[in-house]
């Protein structure tokens, strides 16, 4: 049973782009991947069963039905993938997913782009840095929409690191993008930066995100507070957990 | 000698319902589980053996005959199966139990009810929420007797969200109750209104509740101490210890 | 060369009773059972090599002749064995020795008697509770000899707990002592309860107890002063260290 | 794909040195051999995938191409390769890149010169003491350009601990030099007195160092915050971080 | 590669006894079997590669040579080994080391002689008690040159507690020492007592020990330093250490 279970055959996808949201600094990635979802209102794909990914259920408002906690939602006009995840996901973890993830594609080709951000203070106001980074030929991709090398050297850890260790090892073609974000907090303006100048343009589309800005300090507190109870997903004692709203 | 061992092969059930009540958050599942076994006579049907459960024996008061920890109860007149433990349950250990039960089931079916709590305080005589999940067609069940889906996202962890994530892998049926109860302490009102309002009705049956909801401070009172003990049951130095007096 | 290794081809017994004086609540089993072996001067009659024990050599007082830690004494006489340990014992390694046990006694009958304190304040001259338990069919044994059921539920946990569990999961017969003692330190009154009220009747003898009793000021010091250096006995600077008078 | 993944088939070497940095007291090691990698211009010969090294993404100032952290540069004309890392690199991992190391040189012949730092405080201006170790014949090498053994006797641990140690193991030739550094921080000093008396005598080539001496203050504080970061580098929330400047 | 690897074909022995000196309590064994192997002028004649030594490499003031931390040192004329260790070792090595010296000796007989120490303060100038131990018929050995059977019960864990533990459990012939020594500091005069009363009279040499006694405040010293060391011998970071003057 481990490996990525399709619920949709129906959806057809041609050679898609998986943008992945996994949990990481300032919650960029996962932000800018739900807020993808659900503007574009893709459709729950298919759900991802990878050893090392904590054995709970996920519910949503409204509904009797029980998924996954880690899940791909995919819009066959876009050929868009997204990953999302309502847990934080180990290093290890994320490596089996890239395994499930080759194997899945085999003949049909993905192209993922990896988010993650780089921990730095900014005023208010400031546009954030945005950097891209790349496998095999990916950087062309990069260069074609003008989204810049990174100005220092530096590395990516978490399971974003291993994703993309992962595509550096087998050669894989894969995108990185690197968003300048707050350590601390949640930071849904990076998140928006990161959709309308990085993910935007690769994909070749509008994405709007006056929801992220016009909201970010509601956001920002809601998902402070998932930040807190994602950490504590794994123990003996059952229990039920709300998501916070921006699930 | 792992998996589950029938004790009374004269026990003849027809597609049961089998209530889990394994420890949690606010103790509700397991006090509505070992008050269902009570208050409806179960007979002890089966001893649970699985890896990952702690190599304990349990005995009852004034009775000389061991027993395993984790067991399971019938009711052959309702076609009811209860799932009671005295010690905690790990989500592997639990998981395993899943195995087992699938594997026995087999060909007949069980179907599982799950019951977890949720954390959240409430004023004295306020009636605690309670919300139905499920995997498969169970939603159908809960839609029919009126038990509502939770308004808001979450995710269910611990041994009882392993089973519910063992029921989404397999594609099981299974259905999952969520009940509001004060996370601190053991709730008995919150576990009575889980029996009255969400059991009951899914079983089709009337269950008393007043004893619950009678003693309500002195069971709280009693299961606060069991669970401290419950947290320590594994250890190099041997001691018998009380289980407190609902078990 | 794991297992039990017997030294005294020579002894004969027939369908023996095994006492067990694992270290647990009180040091009730060991006290007890150390007791036994030197009033009935039980002979050095068997080795136990299980792994999980810890790789320590035994020696005793005024003989070069070292031993391992575990060991079983023998008394052809009274068809009785005891199970002595100088090293505290993990329920990994006390079910290693119960596998053990069943394989060595295979045709054979062993009836085995677990001993186990459950932790209970007392006031001086009062008489500590006795409860017995059982598995199979030796509850008539203890009903023969009007050993009572305990009066509360509860569970056995530790060594001793895991070779009540073998023997309930693999349907084997056993018995056990639960004596009331108190739970800081060792109690030699508790132990003596045990032997004159519960080990005594089950065998049909008598066991002097005066040197228990007579002593128990001077035994609590010393067994204190053992309790704590047995919970440092596996470490990387190698060191000898004394057992305390009462070995 | 664990080993030694070349990607300049073009570059011949003959016989190569090879020079470790691995992460260490002082960085010395680090500090020398990235010093070299640059000042000789030395191309990205190889990556290392080893099990054991973190799962993480490295990319460089201004340039979208992503690479493994642990690499191999080489110098064709000087028959020379570099062991860079931009992470701390555990004792297993080393023995595991030992291991690929003989598989891959196999007929070739590598001779590798493992670095170390020996804590000890000095006063300005003063010499660092330099001491070389060796297995098999190497001793003739340090000898003759007058490298002088140990004034002490002593250990290597830490990852070049285990590469010596497998050295040692398997009987192969290998050079090791210790250089006296400040054991809190990075000594820029200590790593050109490395080059210039250790490193450059037994290449047979000139070191310029002033690069490593003028700025020592500036490597100093940037290396410290790097040494920061990298004890933190494989976590479950996914981040970008930069490496600091002399990368 | 696992293993004891000779080094020395030429050094022939016949029968020899061997002393080992792992450290432990006081460091006892380890002043002993160095300031042996210095007096005596034994030769590096093996070295020791056991699972779970520390993967690092040590070298002697003046030698260029690298050489594994655990080795053996032998004397022709006196048919006698020594094992010395510049590193702790835990007693699962200690465990591979005795089968390794089993599957060595094989036809040819090691007789060893395991040191301990006992922790105990006394006053200055007073001779420190010591105590003989054995397993097969090696008490003979210690009852004809008058060395006592200890005077209470006992154990003897760490590593030279598995030595002893394997001897016991394999039936193999082995003899203990073990002297009081001051538990918290290294004690020169426990381990010249040692070598005076207890080695000495077992091989049949006379030991001179002037040397220890002389220095003993100087070695403490010395010594009390390297233990510090040794404790922090395997990490991450590589470093080099010295081993204090009595190597």
């Amino acid at each position: 049973m481990s490996g990525i279970e399709i619920h949709h055959d129906d959806v057809s996808l041609d050679a898609p782009t998986l943008v992945e949201g996994l949990p990481g600094v300032g919650l960029v990635g996962k932000l800018a991947t739900d807020h993808l979802a659900e503007t574009f209102d893709m459709v729950h794909y298919a759900d991802v069963h990878c050893e090392g990914l904590p054995p709970v259920a996920t519910y949503q408002s409204g509904d009797h039905d029980l998924t996954t906690p880690v899940r791909l939602y995919a819009d066959a006009e876009r050929d868009l993938l997204a990953l999302r995840s309502d847990v934080p996901v180990t290093p290890p973890a994320a490596l089996e997913f890239a395994e499930c993830l080759s194997a899945w594609a085999d003949g049909d080709e993905v192209t993922p782009i990896y988010l993650s951000g780089i921990g730095r203070e900014r005023d208010d106001g400031t546009t954030p840095g945005l950097y891209g980074i790349a496998t095999g030929d990916a950087d062309d991709s990069l260069a074609a929409v003008g989204i810049e090398a990174p100005d220092e050297s530096g590395l990516v850890s978490g399971p974003t690191g291993a994703l993309l260790s992962h595509a550096v090892r087998t050669g894989t073609t894969a995108l990185g993008l690197i968003v300048e974000s707050t350590p601390q907090f949640p930071d849904p303006r990076a998140a928006a930066h990161l959709l309308q100048s990085g993910i935007g343009p690769l994909l070749g589309v509008e994405i709007p995100v006056d929801e992220l800005t016009d909201s970010a300090e509601e956001i920002r507190r809601a998902k402070r507070r998932l930040a807190r109870q994602m950490q504590e997903a794994e123990e003996t004692s059952s229990q039920a957990r709300p998501l916070g709203m921006y699930q």
